[in-house]
């Protein structure tokens, strides 16, 4: 069973999280962490001080001994550089339109809003993106490939023109919106610089791929364990998605059925196969060997330089709320963590088919499942 | 806490679903369960045998004595009409594209497709919609109110005309795909027959509202607790769904922050409201008061009365696939689905908030937990 | 993943339970199950109701297709055969000390006692016998055995002779109080008749061993994935039971170290092993491979002939508790239930450590691992 | 919903606790949690590392801003004071009985025993220990209170004698082995030089009371939401120990029904109540609001200075055992540890039967039921 945890405060000490399940004998380093919470710092888009502070770095505090996991929970930690004891500080009271800081304050009875945004903060995802790096590491074990694109900015829509994963992680990398469409990225930082311009934000659509799953991960007998579901869940659950496709998602109701369903094929070599892919890799909540291909829609940046209007918890009086610094577009970030969130289901599901404490022995059995393939 | 499974194959002996966790105290009978499960047969789209097999009753086998639940599991039956004890037929191995049929056989290893379709079937969620009816039978004692129609199948778009739930619950009843606008519904079924007649099948878009919902529902603290991503879940493992939206959804990625956030008001009598909700009711992944709107996509019904291409599961043979009876369009059926799951997911929410274990205790903190929304 | 879950009262239409994560392939019959079910009843101690009515029998309603598991979540029901329409009684009153009457009835707001006792009922744990049976026929399939036998009733301590899992079953199985010395059998049976004869009850201990494990379910990695604390768990949630030990248990607190911790020995042919078992088969919360030994205490039972004091829900005035026909013993019984718990907390453990969707993956998976031990 | 997990190896660089579901409003300090961490350490019989180093002290790095918590996740870590970066040193192979040292090492296929020390390890029991100091901080508030003391060590028992908590504790925590009788202290401290003398260690057994309860916690309506079976599993969770038992527990097996069952008495300021607890506080897995008495054996610790015969994993060579430097017997120390795994367990239960999400929400819930008892 894999489990995994965050806590941590926006302007916190430290962002801690925990990941248990992970098989003893992954070789795992900081590095191999950082490198995702670099991928996550530093897009066009994002504000002053996300490209200002020092970068993230991650510190393995437990799980791991001598460069490889022992089968204990991990433990990661990401400081806050930004950190410094508390100050007394006026209280915020003015939410801000699209965040937590209203429902948070009601519900939490609290006076300061900063009790809410402190957690209910993109600033939690980068804890997320540590353990999905973790994940991530894992499944390349066993040849499974997460990627992530920007396939939509404000309306701008990236082509997708029938390229493997190798050539969407090349493209998105060297991409400052993280797409995949040249002609689309320049519209796309166009549009994003006339919305700073305006004090603005956007929001836009981010594409997740997990290539070379085995069939067979998920399952139709309860609701719960249906991978559709889970994944949805983990989409969703990142701060600001308002929407999770799957596949072909919301284009299937303006088609017929027989324009829709992937037809079976088989050959000797590549045994059960598909020639389309609209089901994006699920079928009956259950893998099916081709690649799951998840869209998330991603609202735009709550915080906006011209604040909306709000209301004073404490007063009642009609203000505007308060401004944050913030970004103005987060859609190419989100993809790394849309991918970090996508591992950590797709690891847990591989850990529940495949069983095993080390890697070695969850490998000899992904094998002989395979094995049973190509009977 | 609240927990709910389900059991039962689609030509099985019955289908069973215990749900857990609802308090005691309520009022409830058989009657309250079998409105739900009639709204979920007989629209317009549904096939043969959907239309003419006896209706679906349920049995409540525990958890209630002399019409009241006594806060023990409550135990769910609903017979199958049609079954009869196995007979020896032979296997059915060619799997249906769009299906679970063909990653099922592999996963679990079996040889007769039958063994996937019995589990893998929409047939299962009748259990859901009368654990469903439980729930909302204990959300109607705080006044919440749960409503769904179909905003769109096989292209042809419902338009929604400010109405409140009353009436969206009016117009949906009354009509045979289950939706609010009369001139779309013309279209429609026009779109169905269409369908029928070339054998093919469609989808669409249904859309969920929770109405008169407390402040404060799920929580930004932990990516799990988000109620959006639990609701996510919820409707995505309703089998067919391939993408789930809240409030604005997938439109967010065309628009300025400017245009969507829903900003904040005050009056005495009212507390703070919006005037708008392209938050669908969700800020944070937490309930912010206003109505959770939530559009699920249904992919067009997999079983073809003209077959598509597949391979014979033993011969490895190109093939067409298994032919079996079918509905055209769920559409309007899954709208009362998507009810029950989002009754359930608000149902665990609301017990999770407000504790106790009898419906006085639960309303007593319920109602106090109102009085301090008026401070 | 496996799952559990019961619903029933003792005096309503039936008893239902549902076990989820059976993997698919295991053949499974109504009389594997009925077997066990018979088991549960019968015995001496037992009062007149549980003697004179029929036989439990089990109607396996879901999960099973041609006598064969199929992956889906397998439901039994198991008819209450004295069950008829509900009848318009007068409340019953007076809370029986020993029972869940009072808390139960402050909890749940309830105000006839009957509302908690049909649910807070030994005829709950039939359900339970029924999936354990289910379990301990897959464990069978990896040469898992688990057997009960009754060590002490009211005093009188049956005596271990140092034998195998074989022989225990069969004298436990031939005894009429379930135990394995003939010698005690006598004095336990005299004793049961002496407290039959004071209108009074008896509590005892039942031994539970769980034979030919692997070496490595359960896991110190987080305290509630310890094997030891589950199944405390499992047998401390049986009805009547106050008490759990692992293999020497309680006698520890007497003695050093150096006469308890079991030596560590090795052979060719046996690998690692222990002469002796103080551990009882868990060390550090993990199975070493020994036999797993679990003793656990049930008080008398609490509804007497001569009731004891109590006072009356609604008046408030001291009366005597009600008086409900049952037995006398059950400790003979509590070990078969004993056995079900076990058996469902390993089979838990097996498919985490295993995985596998199939018996035949399952199998080679926990092949496999036995290779390693060898090496 | 309580959550809580630890992470942290024994001479990693830190321990780490999160504890999820603690309402917002809650003052919460270091100090508080430091007091319960030094109440960990130091007692009579611990051996020469957890004497001399440095006392633990916790750092909150999440889920309290300015002296009160916030509802979010709170995070604690604990600095181990002699940690520095790792060394190359030769792995240790000969497996200590007693500790999971062999089965782990099987388990998780590793070659070094440290890979599987250093995580079942007593250290871990810090971070629990902390956590734990948190939810007894919110029973406060509800006046509910968790003592413990050592009831035996070595077959030395000490006798209680009618006296209340607050006697306890005063006793308990002025005592070097942390027990309530002077005279069996002094034996006790006697057998316990003697064991150091000899190289060898010793065992016992430790109560657990929790007062000052609400009626209804916990549940009698499915297996696993028994407060009887959460709180078995939770101090069997506790590495050493061995057996558990609930207020009489294994001297239930010598009585008759009559003399155990505690009688029911009732007076208008005091509500329901008992002159007896013999049912520990547990009647149907379900409080009773007589205080939670529970009993956990203790086996000696497995670390021995005058080691055990094992055999080295490598060479598989007969050999003495590893010798650790380790304590001679930890009872007084696990009776806090138990403290802590009781109100963490309490504190779920109290959770999830008066929900609410600050503090004073979750009050005015717990106040209102209170009413009900009077009624």
């Amino acid at each position: 069973m894999l489990r995994y945890y965050t806590a941590g405060e926006s302007h916190g000490k430290e962002l801690t999280a925990i990941l248990e399940g992970i098989p003893a004998g992954l070789r795992l380093s900081e590095e191999d962490i950082n490198k995702e919470l670099i991928r996550r710092q530093g897009y066009f888009g994002r504000g002053e001080r996300m490209r200002n502070i020092e970068k993230d770095r991650v510190i393995i505090t437990a799980g791991v001994r001598h460069g490889e996991t022992i089968g204990s929970p991990i433990c990661l930690v990401i400081e806050n550089k930004d950190w410094h004891p508390e100050l007394s500080e006026p209280p915020l009271t003015r939410p801000r339109p699209g965040h937590a800081d209203l429902a948070g304050i009601i519900k939490y009875q609290r006076k300061d809003i900063r009790d809410i945004l402190e957690r209910a903060s993109a600033r939690e995802t980068a804890g997320r993106v540590a353990i999905g790096a973790v994940c991530k590491k894992m499944l390349s074990e066993f040849n499974i490939k997460i990627v992530s694109y920007t396939s939509e900015i404000g309306g701008i829509k990236a082509e997708w023109r029938n390229m493997n994963v190798e050539k969407i992680f090349l493209l998105a990398e060297t991409s400052p919106v993280r797409t995949i469409d040249r002609e689309a990225e320049k519209l796309m930082l166009k549009k994003i610089k006339e919305a700073e311009k305006k004090g603005d934000t956007l929001g836009g659509i981010f594409t997740v791929i997990a290539h070379n799953l085995p069939v067979g991960l998920g399952s139709y007998a309860q609701w719960d364990l249906r991978l559709d579901g889970q994944l949805a869940q983990a989409l969703m659950s990142i701060p600001g998605v308002k929407g999770v496709e799957i596949g072909a998602g919301f284009s299937l109701s303006k088609k017929f059925g027989s324009q829709v369903h992937d037809e079976i094929f088989y050959s000797a070599d590549r045994g059960f196969y598909r020639k389309t892919n609209n089901a994006g890799g699920l079928e009956g909540g259950v893998s099916n060997g081709e690649d799951i291909v998840l869209n998330a829609v991603m609202k735009p940046v709550s915080s906006l330089k011209r604040p909306l209007r709000s209301v004073d918890i404490k007063t009642k009086k009609a203000v505007l709320a308060e401004v944050v610094r913030a970004d103005i577009c987060v859609v190419p970030v989100a993809g790394v963590i849309g991918e970090a969130m996508v591992a950590l289901e797709i690891g847990k599901a591989v850990r529940e088919k495949f069983g095993g404490d080390s890697l070695e022995e969850m490998r000899k059995n992904f094998l002989e499942f395979r094995q049973f393939l190509l009977r």
